[in-house]
């Protein structure tokens, strides 16, 4: 069965519960700057968020005591912006290197796509296919759209489905991923999609946050994110409990909460992107209750 | 090794992870009215919730158009707070009747027994032994207080304990309970533990509020109260699964979720009482994600 | 795939063991007056046993001292029959009853379905689609038979199939159940199809004879009613065992041991209907070792 | 610890289920003559069938025609006996020869030991000490009183206690066994004991009745067998299953249903012996639902 | 879903490990005489050991002292090769036995069938259908061209696929086997796919060796075995763990260790067919880290 | 109870299997210029490997065409000597700072100690005490010896054990970890003994060379190492399988095989150390069949 069979055959996502109704509607309502004003710069939309050292030139106002000129603020919130928006591409890159070696041929899923950036960047880097799915229609829409404006719709598709039953054909993906949408899901459930996938040798790469259980159950900000985003952040063991289950074996494992820190740092300062919950993230990751984690397994 | 030998070696509680620190911190420093002032009423201190239907002749302010003096406001008030805790009683004694036919020699665990009410009730009731664990050295104090007072403190026991390694020797106990505390801890932990305490055929009883598969993953009121009390409600299905796992067999269960409804649609008039989270508690049950449940057990 | 395509792709029962040949033998050689007699009165033939208060007076002899007629015998027999029917029946509302808001589009699957009952009181109710499976060929007939003439047969049929392996589609159904059928079949099994067959949030109920854990392994008692019926009465914790590894999560949890103890009373007393076992029933719930379920239960 | 300080300090067997009290209240009062008189021959006395090829000779009753005289009918009942007795020796040798080379320093566990026979056995082989448990302080008393008659109790002991928590030390054990005893108890409880007490390369032995899930569920002369003997017959694959979870390896599965049946059909003749019970043995044997089973297996 | 059309529609092996290549290079390169010199003898070409006793007068030099003429030493030679031949017939002979009765219209698979001597056997004594499957694609070829020769190749066939995901219907198979063909495969994954073919109540066996856990982990020899084969020998245990998981129930498990022995003590003195490992496996069967074993199972 | 307590009770090394025996004896007899060469540089002996990358200039022989002088031999010798050992140093300098901030007062475990270097470079890092345990009875008093002659044998100490079932307190452990010795022992024992003994929020630590799953099973050159050391090593995926079973679960992992494999390269031209297994390391490193794994785990 060709991918395109599959699509023809699989008319609608299947039947949902209430929960993921609710965030399906929370996704086609989202309109973010901090998601909408980056992904604008080139066309590479995230819903991630983004790691690495911040240039902090980017918050200079220009000479103590003058006050600053309305253009210049529009540089300054122009530069932060940016800025953000290349440590959200830092991420979205060091996932795409951690798939492995990729031919044109190879076909690649990622699920939880949100408007598409992060199958863009994997297919610029490896040239190989590539299928999003996202539980939310227009950002479905939204990233086919944009597909079809760097004419590179036949690689790179996006589908309206669940990622755990996608309906796609058993074995036909090198690589496969969620970039920060796994706790919106069951993760047994969706490692067997993600395995059953997978052909055998294929690559697995997960970048996300999870609470940590050495710091004991959910702390009060872990909850508090839960509700912003409508999510349910796992407990960092239920991840490799759940790939132990599902013959996904990890072979690198990277702590990044340190090198998250930065961004937040950042993002609480721009007054035009914030959305209220960095403080939030920030003392979660201070405190030791939650963590940015990397895991790459293999599909054995 | 009979209770009290247990007591002198067990010297203290566990090293605790900094969830549980976190946790006792916030029960060493509550002083909520909702708690204290039912609680004066006949020194039956309870840190649960209500069940049944309101009287609501105790809203009543009097003839219309008259402003009501303060002395039949503090009336009002007290009427409210008997209400309340009329209803709070009424899950007490459910719950005390579900533990079986009990004799004053029999002994009955309370984990997670904050102010000490419930134990109370069970040893009213039953005439039985009674131990009851909490992470607060200040309600253990306080409940180990209200005991002597009553002159039940050789039956009645409370200890700064963690309910998940009591050190109380194995297979003492005729019964056992939880009474909205299992959202602190890990069910897998909880009921091996009790089923260690429990002996053959001993019984296992929880009112709890659980978040409902059925409708998804923990919703945003769920997370909100999870935020608001530094708790971290399990999903239904993670009761059954860890009773299986650990010989605890249901007989009993019962959907209490529009028998709680009443206290939490009295108590956000309450404004002598109110914390806050009412008006989350009624969103959550009436949106389906959240369910109050009433589990009996028996350890086989 | 529609069911009637199921239907005639899935040309025959599968392969079966011999223990299933020799029930599938009994259940179509079997003409006990209990279940034909009961039957006869409304056309709705049960295969499971009765709950809720007997109306004793259907054993008025009439005065005493007098010889009573043959025609008040005849009265008396039939007053006795159809109270041991209305007690069925009343089971039967019970089980329907929790099948959930149900829509007439909606489907639901009766396994083990007998002579067919159950599934006209579902539709009846409800007005949805229902599809009976029993092992019986002759019951399947019977049953069809019965749908025909109640001219219902465009939504209520009967199939002779093996209710661990339908053939069915999965997701298709919004509620199914086992009125007293599950002690024939391994649980694993079985919970695995419901499951299968269930869509997300359908609803499954049962109710059952169970072996009490709690008092032990099976009984002499339970014992004789296996031999009696050639079947293997399951303990009651696995159950909620195979219900938690299949997504099947409790909400309702009834012990109706107490309830169905008058039926099998009344049943005893009625020399025209009797198979033997009465008594041995009566002894298995008196001496705890017996009990009588009902589990309601959300696929999730 | 000792054995003889775990003796001294497990004062009494531990609080039971009404199902075993219900056992323990059946072989306290059990005196059946097929156990009572083929002890009586050599003072082993078995709770267990027998193996092997039947000499037939033992059944003659004379010349034909003339009638059997009162002493020849004796010496006749007595040549029965005797053949019986010497079938179910045959297979106490047969178990005892498989418990692997064993010293007189190796102690060995019998779980389930009834009047004792099988751990005299064990001992005249191989000179160990052994410890025999039956959940029947008549058995016990009986068990211990052959022992010193025989001067042996220096090193074969029998207590009253429950197998399945039997207080004897962790890794004292170089073999055990159960001789048709495991329908009685849970094997998963039992394995767990068994692996406990043996050290690691111990040697574990069980010759049983299982049922055969091949055939399917439990026939009705299982169930049979269950009522009669109040015992709860599990099927083959369970022994398997829970020996893989308690660290029991095979290494040796014999079935012993051809070897089984001349014993049975021999007793069915023995009008002083017979229980009632033997017809059904052989009709659960001969129709497949049935296996008598020998599992030697090591302890890993 | 017959067996052609599943061969017609599973075109190629499915994507292998490297492993899985490196097997598949060994066996198509593989021209041991110890194989090819045997089975020529009656075309029967076994890649597995021989059970049973030598006769050792194949050994037979001549009379001492006088030197061995070629011819005597070429006739020697060829005694050595038939007796080596009829020990692995005899194993070939005793695995076909325990295949249980079977019909002309049943159908047996022969995983891991090599050059297809064990089909041909099957399907001589029993005249039903056989499926051999082998990674080694020369091995496939040269086994059809034997069945072709033998005018059997309408009944059995060879197939070059994975013996752990086939293409075979599901439940088609009425016995089915591996000898000596499990070291090279996960047995989760191979009884899964045996339990899948087998119908309910066929049978599966097998021949191995395995590596015992009662001695410990794996021995130097057993390393130097897997070194020699590129195979990954099990330990005993995990068979009866994964057949556990599978729904494979052992009823007859034989140590055939003491029976393997002869087979090595002669073919390390057939200077013409030995490979060097023959010493090795004397020894890790000396030595107890290793044995030679049958499994016979049932499908429930 | 304290360490010295623990150790004062436990006399001996448990009962343990031929193959613990064996690998014993291989420990005792060792003396491998690698190990002993190495180690005798600054007293801190090591059985594992190194890591990083190789200072070449250690194998200059000097000017072109002119013989080496047997002085300059030596030297050069002595530093490759040294070269080597400072790789293996920086090994078990990685491994040591992974074990978290340590007080002096917190207690580590160092399973498989060997000679004793790692405990002493923990010791040096963070004062901390440390408890080593060898199966080798040679070790542990070389070790040993090593302390008192550092005067640190108040703080670390070693201990002839089986590190399966150390005796040791439980929850008395900081930090714990294996350095090359997870392959001589099941892991799921390990991971359960290392769970006890660590306190809740304690570190575990590995390095240790796997199988890789997503290669395959264990290829030839895996065999050799294993029969080379007498060793049994796992598949990347037991280890996180193990440790999702035990409460452990990782943090970091690495996988070192890069970084391995100068010392190997170093090692292959030492001819005064090898040891003959040099080129089957670098080959089964290079095929993909073998990886140099560190993985950081919580005790949770």
């Amino acid at each position: 069965m060709t991918i395109a069979d599959a699509e023809s055959t699989a008319a609608q996502i299947p039947t949902q519960s209430t929960y993921q109704h609710r965030v399906a509607d929370y996704w086609n309502a989202e309109e973010n700057p901090v998601n909408l004003e980056l992904g604008k710069i080139d066309d590479l939309y995230h819903h991630h968020y983004g790691i690495g050292e911040v240039d902090w030139s980017v918050l200079d106002t220009g000479p103590e005591g003058a006050p600053e000129p309305p253009s210049r603020a529009d540089h300054r919130r122009a530069r932060i912006t940016a800025e953000l928006h290349r440590l959200e591409q830092a991420q979205a890159d060091l996932l795409a290197t951690r798939l492995g070696p990729l031919t044109p041929e190879d076909r690649v899923f990622d699920a939880g796509c949100g408007r598409g950036g992060g199958s863009v960047v994997a297919h610029l880097r490896h040239g190989c296919f590539a299928d999003g799915v996202t539980i939310s229609g227009k950002q479905a829409d939204f990233a086919t759209e944009q597909a079809r404006k760097r004419r590179i719709d036949h690689k790179v598709r996006y589908h309206h489905r669940n990622m755990l039953d996608t309906g796609f054909p058993t074995g036909a993906y090198a690589a496969s991923w969620n970039n920060e949408s796994t706790m919106y899901v069951e993760l047994e459930l969706l490692f067997a999609e993600h395995a059953r996938l997978l052909r055998r040798g294929g690559r697995y790469v997960t970048i996300t946050g999870c609470y940590n259980d050495a710091y004991g159950r959910a702390s009060r900000e872990v909850s508090l994110i839960n509700a912003h985003y409508i999510c349910d952040i796992h407990p960092r063991s239920e991840y490799f409990r759940a790939m132990a289950r599902n013959r996904l074996v990890p072979v690198h494992v990277q702590d990044l909460t340190a090198a998250a820190m930065p961004y937040w740092d950042l993002r609480k300062q721009a007054e035009h992107l914030v959305t209220g919950i960095e403080e939030t993230f920030l003392a979660a990751y201070a405190n030791g209750s939650f963590q940015y984690l990397l895991i790459v397994a293999d599909r054995v």
